[in-house]
């Protein structure tokens, strides 16, 4: 028995969007969905409870950071991840490759794996494919990612290359080192670049492994986001129809659109608690400095067409006033507001795909909320 | 109409020890009673809702904090502070003059009132007994203080005559300011410093004025502890019987056993919160620094014999990580549970006041805590 399976509820006439379950060892997650990022086993100010309030039924955490601190055999000690930050849904956890190769320093790649630097102790540390689905057995979250280099934006093509084809033998020594196969689902990560046939290529041989599940990684690295939705709409057609779809590290309100239009069924991304950690929240308007003096005497919730925990019982002015005087409850009320505003969008996107009017929807809400319509082939 | 009722439902046979029930526009409050102080409109990195979860039904607030930043003017746009916070219990406002006294620079004091500098922008403001009240009328807390000075410790008997008669004065102004005695209970302040015949004087003078309730003020300022029991024992006597009494700024746990059998039924303290924020933690075997290398894989609760929310969930090892993480979820979890500690423990002093049994309470806390039962004359 495996440890997820994925039911596709419905495809959109006019897109590649989809409705789909996933269905975890903790959680049965309505795809697409919008997983908050807790990279150091907890998302960042809110609680477990909180979590479950505003309706997310999946998290993300870090590998290579729970690795480094406070490494994965204290949380195991505890029974994992779950237990240890008190989440009984589920969990996803990275590779540690993304980290690995943008936090650490002197990182030296060879067959075998990274060679790299703690960014905390400034230790010597290894990581390889291994090592890091190790890792993620003792953590036990529900999902787990196959081993990966992404490559920076730009790159040369024969870089990218390497480092694919690097990468797609990494996922297969990932998936022999795996252990728990029946209580974690391991999906696999296509890269390649902002190359097509590179694309094509990952796609083809990654699936040939019949992982459970696969992500899209090495997009919204830095490349336009025109280029990302070409890249994103060119690879997900060569995925499976019946495993869900993961784009890394992605969500804006206009991306997880996008993305979905593109045939993607999860994302995650730290852009909610990191913004609300400096006063920025998310409104069907636009953004929104609370900061700004104009909110010192705005009695008005954060998002009149709200209704989460935050806009029913705090005016701007109070929150304003907490994040001026440093107060740490004023970034658990932007950080709860902006995790909401996702994990509902996703909602009302789920919505609109059973209904057939996503791009109705889309419309509606980018003129709202101030974004250009992008005039993108989907 | 007066805004709060006091009713005393036991006096202990055997020590000053009192039990009652204040009654509030915004709460019944069972005394002995243990008051979070939210400084800045909020209890540092809790919820309302955890503050009710917890169980406490009266918190302080500080008129000098909040007239400074964001004016009471804005808090009362929105109904007050109450309101303006999410806090539907009771609300106590202190008078600002202790905050005058030490957080600004450039004091000048006049029989009119004292002129500062603000700490946070540095101009030049001014607040006497009519400012103070109104600016906590406007806030509108169930209990407001009245204007006072608190001396230095130790100071000349001279200077804190001179001092208690002028804040006698200001208690007069107080009350002449007070412009909702019906919903706000304005309560006095007994200084004195270290001088027992200035503190008699003070009470005498002060419960002329027949307020709804008295704070002993001045004490915890550097004294000994032996000196603060002593005053605080000689005092009480003064205050009526019928009428609360409340000890400023005390909050360890030893200092709530040994005042409440000197006859106190209200305390205030920002210990809890701010010694969290240093990842210490109160348990019954005394305090515990969760940071320490002890505790990375101590997989136990802060304190086993605690049942709150963060002992049912949560493990030193967890907490320790966050903390050493700086993760904010760290200090909430620890400021829940120091919080919890102290409502807490006041609940069972109530009980053991109703039960008799409180000296011996004391004795087995003090025991099982750590402190050396003082041969106090109580």
């Amino acid at each position: 028995m495996s440890a997820s399976s994925f039911q596709l509820l419905k495809t959109s006439r006019d897109s590649m969007a989809r409705r789909g379950r996933l269905k975890l060892p903790h959680a049965v997650v309505e795809t697409p969905v919008f997983m908050p990022v807790g990279t150091q086993a907890t998302v960042k100010t809110l609680s477990p409870e909180e979590l479950q309030d505003i309706g997310a039924p999946i998290i993300l955490s870090n590998t290579y950071h729970l690795h480094l601190r406070p490494g994965e055999d204290i949380v195991a000690e505890e029974g994992g991840l779950h237990q240890f930050m008190n989440w009984p849904r589920g969990i996803l956890t990275d590779s540690g490759g993304f980290q690995v190769f943008s936090l650490s320093s002197l990182r030296k790649i060879s067959e075998e794996g990274v060679e790299f630097r703690s960014h905390l102790s400034g230790e010597k540390r290894f990581l390889g494919p291994e090592d890091s689905i190790r890792v993620q057995n003792a953590l036990g979250a529900d999902i787990i990612m196959a081993f990966d280099e992404c490559p920076p934006y730009p790159a040369d093509d024969e870089y990218v290359r390497r480092s694919l084809e690097r990468t797609t033998r990494w996922a297969r020594r990932s998936l022999s080192a795996h252990r728990r196969v029946e209580e974690q689902a391991l999906f696999g990560i296509v890269q390649g670049g902002m190359n097509k046939e590179l694309r094509r290529q990952a796609a083809a041989e990654l699936t040939e492994l019949d992982l459970p599940g696969y992500a899209v990684g090495g997009l919204s690295v830095g490349e336009p986001k025109s280029l990302m939705y070409e890249i994103l709409a060119y690879t997900t057609p060569f995925l499976p129809t019946d495993k869900p779809r993961y784009l890394m590290g992605v969500g804006s309100p206009d991306d997880l659109f996008e993305g979905v239009l593109r045939g993607v069924d999860m994302f995650d991304c730290v852009l909610p608690t990191r913004i609300a950690r400096n006063g920025t929240v998310f409104t069907r308007r636009g953004k929104l400095v609370i900061r700004n003096a104009a909110y010192a005497r705005d009695h008005e919730p954060l998002d009149k067409a709200c209704s989460c925990y935050v806009c029913r019982h705090y005016s701007r002015a109070y929150i304003r006033h907490l994040i001026k005087a440093e107060e740490t409850f004023g970034i658990r009320l932007t950080s709860y507001h902006n995790v909401y505003f996702l994990v509902n969008l996703m909602h009302q996107i789920r919505a609109a795909i059973e209904s057939d009017s996503l791009i109705a929807f889309k419309n509606e809400f980018f003129r709202e909320y101030g974004f250009i319509t992008a005039d993108a082939d989907v």
